[in-house]
């Protein structure tokens, strides 16, 4: 008889572990249930469908060539039975059974399997509120309430919003509502930054600004304490005030389902999650996992990592697939890249943020530069903010994180180093990284190496100062007049400057420093500022070696200032 | 006395490695010289100085912060002295001396040096054809040259333009000349292909088909005899007819100036350029060199390699910069990244091409793939093509090209692997390549995982078959009646093609096969076809599956198929 694997669960890495090992397997047959009567959707792609850039649900689970993935589709054309509409409610590992209802009859039946997968995926995390309950609060945890959602946007029944939770998924959500249906927006985070843990509060403020230009509200630092209306919600209460809300939406993370894993015997997570070996099989061989469901890890330190999108169950799917058949294939550990579109910008990354890298152990630093994102002379080009994190003792890169509005270009550069993280990567091997180059989509000295010389530089004690947040904060302490700043660009520049704060702005080009160095305070620190960084880099060489003891760099300069929101 | 260093050739690679050195050892001394009077310009810019892209030519010579890189600036800026239009004409490593000759005034002097770097660069190949020599004949090779094509271009002077060689820089001017100034444009190439040895055939022929389509015409696998005119150029003979020209371009490749350094007694390559070591030193430890005059060592095979690219240059100069300040830097083999615009389209590679893996010795095979370069339901995306060369024996994979409209979306994914060539990446680290993933940047199983996993299912036998070339010799040998062509399209895709050659087009679904595959002759091969080789893929392991001996799989289906130019 042939062989009989069930897949229990039918998004992203159910359908992919069951079509391969279907096409290494022709003669086995495999069977996949969910708990849904829609399935193989792109999760992924639902804030796409909310704000109207796709514009019917079926494409979110439609292939390339336009067919709908549902139960004929698997049939017919990947050879796969599929049960929807089924919930597996018990695994019996002795007897090799999974036991099913079929949740519109309530049948109960028994299948047989030889293996197992465990495709569970996550739930949203709930925040237990006092009116959670209400009408029109929702967790986007599925089609139905995708389309649901989508539904009331076209009726015009919401006229202002709150997401709860500024993680990708929030603020997809809050620029799904506000971009397309002119939504009045606001984002309630726990955290006092967005994307908490992802970027450095540099990134996130700088993200954040955007957003708040296009007409997003934030609640940073903020609790939700209770959600309010009468029947419908009306209101969300927070301790630094209330906020009126015809619809709700709760981003506050995802739990791996690994209740029937767990209920089973097989190895979790303390803190949750199905554990795996780089086979992606459970602690019982016969079952493997992936996806929103289990804890793989950490490229970097080697943890445990909870990672859940959509493109980790695909390649996990794949990996199982293969395996199912016999073959031995493994899956690395992860990097945890990732990017979100905010308007029109983009936030990316790789690795490690630096506070988590610090959270991690690691005795980490960061830079940051701002530069074009191709040759400068070059017309069509956009500043990229690029922030390296390295850990000292070992000069290890530990992450990379970026900020753009050409998306591509800086993901292509966060992909290029996202590509070397299981190798461990150094500074110089980021330094030297050989981009494709011709003016129209690098730089001779590309962004991305020059943010590793900039690493290198740091850590050699050449660059030394701040990025846009010291400078806000220094800026805001001028009085104190323990400061002097310095421009450093041509009188040009610096004049507006000049001319605003004439007691507390100085300018002196790079070029003339060598012939006017005296006109400098020995006795105040040196706060130097240029365009994006460069110029006050290499003047803060020159005003080191003139023997300043206190020069600081502003890093990325008033770009990033600017950016950042610094008021100047 | 504070050490003195020396640096012959002050583009690219010199500047770099003179202001490197300089910012770590403020107190020596450092002389940058050149035979020009322009110096310090990026040479790859100079196509869209032409093109109009670049207005004007100090553009080239600018920082990004719009100074001129002139002599002044070196001095103030950098602390850098430099002599222009000085040609060093000898070095006597025993004295440690530089002979110099001022070229505007023969004066002649000699500079002593305690570490010397020889950044001299290399030549445009001369073809020496007869006519080589008259007026409006060009090799590109300086600013001086650029200005006055440019000129000539504004004042109408050229209505047809030939240009010899279709690599990189000759591409690039002949869409210069076609694209914003009209120029009847064509490009004479020894190759058979455009890009020889960077591309396949068949990336190729997707190039030039979409570059003939903006006007561009092309004489492949032509020499040039000679060129004519009285006094200027008015035509240049090949043995295939003669082309009208007022304008010239030879763009044959370039030739290493390493006679400087022969003459001296440093070690140079069989095929000239100098040899270094990894930290950029000569065979004199004393001398560093580095950029277009050196020969390198190729990253896939470890073999001498020779390549002139102004960001080799670049991060080359910022190696030797540092060891000449007695810092240990490496700098690592070279995978040959690349990436080239074609009009609206884009050509990237890194590693080697199919051919050139063959020739290196490798066991080398290749598959293509075109697929969106983001989530299929996303509105905004495109269709990358990508072919990957992987080696049989060992699954490493040797290089990865690429040919796409959206330049940055295909550069990020080869400079993704582009990083990771000097680890020697398997199809495994490829096909699990963490690439940063959300619908509007990339697909959940990425095209280039994708890639990786279609050359994994080819060695292992899965997939076989075909790229469009291939089709398009069975599709001109149809009347042989060997093969039955078999589109596993839905019906309404097929028909257009059913209708036209209703002798050879069939038709089967790929979820109707099952039930129909006995309409389908056994003795005949079966040569599949769909969108983009996906259906086809699956269609064909479907009938290995049935017992079909002989089925064969179009990769890239019908978009590679048209791409390539097959008339059907």
């Amino acid at each position: 008889m042939s062989e009989h694997v069930v897949v229990i669960g039918a998004v992203a890495l159910g359908p992919k572990a069951a079509c391969r090992f279907k096409r290494l397997r022709q003669d086995a047959k495999v069977t996949l249930i969910d708990r849904d009567d829609i399935f193989s959707y792109g999760g992924c792609g639902i804030p796409y469908f909310i704000s109207g850039d796709v514009s019917e649900a079926t494409a979110l689970r439609t292939t390339a060539f336009h067919m709908v993935r549902d139960e004929p589709f698997f049939r017919d054309i990947k050879g796969v039975d599929v049960l929807s509409s089924t919930e597996a409610t018990k695994i019996d590992r002795e007897k090799k059974q999974v036991h099913v209802t079929n949740l519109k009859t309530g049948d109960k039946s028994v299948l047989d399997y030889d293996k197992l997968v465990i495709g569970t995926g996550a739930t949203p995390r709930k925040l237990s509120l006092p009116g959670e309950d209400l009408e029109n609060v929702y967790y986007v945890g599925n089609m139905h309430d995708a389309e649901k959602i989508k539904q009331g946007i076209t009726e015009g029944k919401y006229g202002k919003a709150v997401v709860v939770g500024a993680g990708f998924i929030g603020l997809e959500m809050a620029e799904a509502f506000a971009d397309m249906w002119g939504i009045e927006t606001t984002v309630v985070e726990i955290f006092d930054q967005i994307l908490p843990r992802m970027v450095s509060p540099v990134l996130a403020k700088m993200g954040q600004n955007h957003m708040q230009e296009q007409g997003v509200k934030f609640k940073l630092g903020q609790t939700v304490t209770r959600i309010e209306g009468d029947g419908k919600v009306e209101r969300v209460v927070t301790p630094g005030g209330t906020i009126d809300a015809d619809i709700v939406i709760i981003s506050a993370g995802v739990i791996p389902n690994d209740k029937l894993a767990k209920d089973c015997g097989l190895d979790c997570g303390e803190r949750g999650g199905i554990l795996v070996d780089e086979t992606m099989r459970t602690s019982d061989p016969e079952i493997f996992s992936g996806g929103d469901c289990v804890v793989i890890e950490n490229a970097v330190d080697g943890s445990p990592f909870y990672l859940p999108m959509g493109s980790m169950a695909n390649r996990q799917g794949r990996i199982i697939g293969g395996n199912l058949a016999g073959r031995s294939e493994t899956f690395p550990p992860a990097a945890g890249s990732f990017v979100v579109k905010l308007f029109e910008k983009s936030m990316a990354g790789t690795g490690m943020s630096l506070g988590g890298a610090k959270q991690a152990g690691f005795d980490a630093v960061s830079v940051i530069l701002i530069m074009a994102d191709r040759a400068h002379f070059y017309p069509e080009k956009d500043m990229m903010t690029l922030e390296m994190i390295v850990d000292k003792p070992t000069r290890r890169v530990l992450g990379l994180q970026g900020y753009a509005s050409s998306g591509d270009a800086m993901v292509g550069r966060i992909n290029a180093v996202a590509g070397m993280m299981k190798f461990k990567p150094t500074i110089e091997d980021v330094s030297n990284l050989e981009v494709a180059y011709s003016p129209p989509f690098a730089s001779a000295m590309d962004v991305i190496n020059s943010i590793a010389n900039m690493a290198d530089d740091a850590l050699a004690g050449m660059n030394h100062g701040h990025g846009p947040d010291v400078f806000a904060e220094l800026w805001a302490d001028r009085e104190c007049g323990d400061y002097c700043f310095l421009d450093v660009r041509e009188k040009a520049d610096a004049e507006p400057f000049l001319a605003k704060y004439p007691e507390h702005w100085h300018n002196i080009p790079q070029g003339e420093i060598p012939a006017r160095f005296e006109e400098l305070p020995k006795d105040k620190k040196l706060v130097l500022v240029c365009n994006t960084g460069g110029r006050s880099y290499e003047a803060q060489i020159m005003l080191d070696g003139l023997g300043f003891k206190h020069v600081l760099n502003t890093q990325g300069g008033m770009a990033t200032i600017k950016a950042y929101g610094v008021d100047i």
